[in-house]
């Protein structure tokens, strides 16, 4: 992808000439499309789609450009979001003592795979501020205790504020947000260490020697106020033996967790998620 | 493998110098071990091995290696069995209306892979007969209702009895075994159209979709007197997407039934599989 | 799917607005497009498309439609194929000795899975005779020599015509075409029983575990003039131990070759395969 | 494990009574046996092992230990080495501009995946360095030219020998070892960025590409005088799509490297690893 490019995605009723509608607008407006892909799930009677189209307008432009979308998505009655590619999320990277999905998307962020500027690492715990204060990011520390949590929550949500915060990353934070919160502040994504629905709550590798299982999983989700039942946006799974421990488990675990995540983060940063009732479509 | 072999599967609480008198018991009757594989659980306390050797005796011989075995085995105190490679177990296949795993496995003995002998088929229908009946193998239909299921287990076991079968195979057969059943025959391997012990119970396709998982998956365990909750054999998944349907859920989990579940008989009929507790220990 | 579906494949130099023309074509016949999915390779300068609408026209329409979208295509300057979901290709199978291909599509057939019909059977050989035969289906021998191959090649183009054949499927069909067969009649899918390009030509079982990988694969393929060097639509592979012998490598291969080549022959069935140089797309 | 343990691989031709021999010595020494894995290449004619024991011997039981070893294993005519698992290997991590393989040994050393002290980091670059340094370990630059090559390698060797070295690790190393660099240090493990033997030499990514595979994979393998023809270790792929630009191949590949590459370097740290004529025996 060379230019800059312009991504509409849209979920509204199904109905005759959509497809035609949104693209005779990108064309209308001298836009290429370079990728568009769009689903009609008939049983549910949605459509569901993403379109990516080369654009070079300046700020006044996309301004412009967000009211002609409204004009036209509006009245299909769904929803729709439009982002450009060259319009860099900032995210917060949230960890607990667990170093391993914060090291690899800091390592990500450093190659360029993710395309977003990393607003700041937020922590529970002081341990792993040394991995980051050398890469020269911010590293803030709210410990959570029964008693201060609806006021630490208050202290992030500043924080987000603040710094113009899009995504929040839970990379092994293992704090539990409140209902509060997450209306506050709905875009989240966290990563469970198993195969979601399997052995949700905690302690899901322990779960799974006990249960005797062959594959372990990890599964990227948006985090909503029912604890790891939110929609699942990546999962996969590695080959467990009867020589494995727990200690194994989670060492194994570990590369599932790191990647299942690194996937999802990328795929929603570059708009590939749509979320549609408590599931997801990725477009890919 | 080209001549016969014995093969002893032992699990029993750990203790120093197993595997030399194991080992040690095979030289002295002159054997050459071909394969052999143990394990130790630390956490259990727990030794868990499989050993074959090269062996060439008579029946007569044989009942002498089945004591002298128990003699050697007997005193570490755990479960062991003792199995000869050109013994053919004869098992049974159980289906209902579906036909793709009892196709599935029917091809796979034609093919040589399963390594045993077809007693018979059963179904609670009529509708596979005509598979069966062109290859000559025996087809029994006993229908299954609330009032008669009593009466025809007692035919099954029966009829289990009568055919010396070793093993029941589930391939689709869509009713549950009762406790008295299972207590009288426990050997049964059933396939789980899901990634146990996520979807347990009905409709698990069905159950995937609402949830939006991005693999679905199979199981194939031994049945217990708790539905869906036996020691898992094997197990794999394979991806979705927001385009599949439950139909096409129902086709791609059609494959992973068939591939697990067959898998899981070829492990069981070759000697490979260990229960141990609620788990197997599968020595490939 | 419910309804009936018109399905257009495309590729064409990529250019502004063909989406929008394609889907304003759609939309002034009043169509509505369930699936769409267009990407542009940048670097090739290429655009490539599937786009599906529902499409309830008669036979005569459906020659309109033909010339109606030559008319907007053409200009385009690509290739294009349209398809109707109702209109059931006609498919041959070919086969050697080995039946675990040919029995898997044959089940896959009665399952409703391809959506194709089998105007015949063929093979050099008359041994798998008997699979075919109860099931009501031609079965067409042809034995192949040096001395005679190019006469019973043409009897085979002059059965393909005869038959109308849409596509023939090499289920494990172990004599090569000619250059002269494949002009005559070039849609033809193979499936080799390597990871390809690894160990193509003869033996690749041999080859790999000579070569000591960890993976053993198949490759479902478009066959050209040059041996197992056609465009690629599916690939998969599973893992091997250092316990696995040539016929275990064989053995595991075969549920490769089954479930690879039944993934690409129906999803080139479904119209989902667009070939592109020696590439293909695959719309899934 | 808790306790130490001793770890004894073994590759002869086979013959009767090699286990019980085996077993029995550990016995006879007290040993408990935690893990045992034994096989027999019937077609090749060789025994294939590794057993382990817990052991607590200091230095000189251990070297006595060694003796007593090729007492017992000299006359079987084979292969054999003896390790401990607290006797810590050291290794020495190389590589070039390409910093994911190196970040991810450094972090997996961190976390105590690797059971290995890193003696140092070699690069023929200096780009690297700055994530080296911070931790505290040695990074030796020595640049490679045509010109200076075997006299860099005569340092390279006396930097290994001055360190004690037992593994090198081509962590995207990106220059061809000598033959004789390798007759003087055997033990060299690479990572190699395609599913070999597809795609050896330059621009694997790229080949893969214009092949049109479906799946890219990563081989991690013993280093020899052949490039990209050592014994296989461990290997792994990665679906791929039409989507994917070379930039996106080299994106999932890192990935595919990292995992392979690290697994690789784990059981051969843990000594599961026995060479065979160009194969590998992986005792998992």
């Amino acid at each position: 992808m060379h230019s800059a490019t312009a991504i509409l995605l849209i979920s509204c009723p199904d109905q005759r000439g959509i497809v035609a509608r949104l693209s005779n607008f990108v064309f209308e407006r001298g836009g290429n499309i370079v990728d568009s892909d769009h689903h009609s799930d008939l049983q549910a009677g949605r459509f569901l789609g993403r379109i990516e189209w080369e654009y070079e307008g300046g700020p006044a432009e996309r301004e412009q450009l967000r009211l002609d979308v409204a004009a036209v998505a509006g009245p299909m009655g769904g929803q729709w979001e439009l982002h450009f590619s060259d319009a860099v999320p900032r995210i917060a990277l949230w960890c607990s003592k667990q170093e391993h999905c914060l090291l690899d998307l800091l390592w990500r962020h450093q190659a360029g795979e993710l395309g977003a500027e990393i607003a700041f690492i937020l922590s529970n715990h002081e341990v792993l501020r040394r991995h980051v204060e050398p890469l020269g990011l911010p590293f803030h520390v709210l410990p959570i205790t029964r008693e201060n949590k609806a006021e630490q929550e208050a202290r992030q949500l500043d924080l987000l504020r603040r710094e113009r915060v899009d995504l929040v990353v839970l990379a092994k934070y293992m704090q539990v947000l409140s209902r509060d919160f997450l209306q506050a502040f709905p875009e989240v994504i966290n990563i469970h260490h198993s195969f979601l629905p399997a052995f949700a709550g905690a302690q899901p590798y322990h779960q799974a020697l006990a249960r005797g299982v062959k594959l372990i999983g990890a599964s990227a989700h948006f985090v909503t106020g029912d604890l790891d039942a939110g929609p699942i946006i990546e999962q996969d799974v590695i080959r467990v033996s009867h020589r494995d421990t727990v200690e194994d488990l989670v060492r194994k675990g570990r590369d599932m967790e790191r990647l299942v995540l690194a996937r999802a983060v990328r795929l929603h940063l570059h708009h590939r998620v749509l979320t549609y009732g408590n599931k997801t479509v990725v477009f890919e």
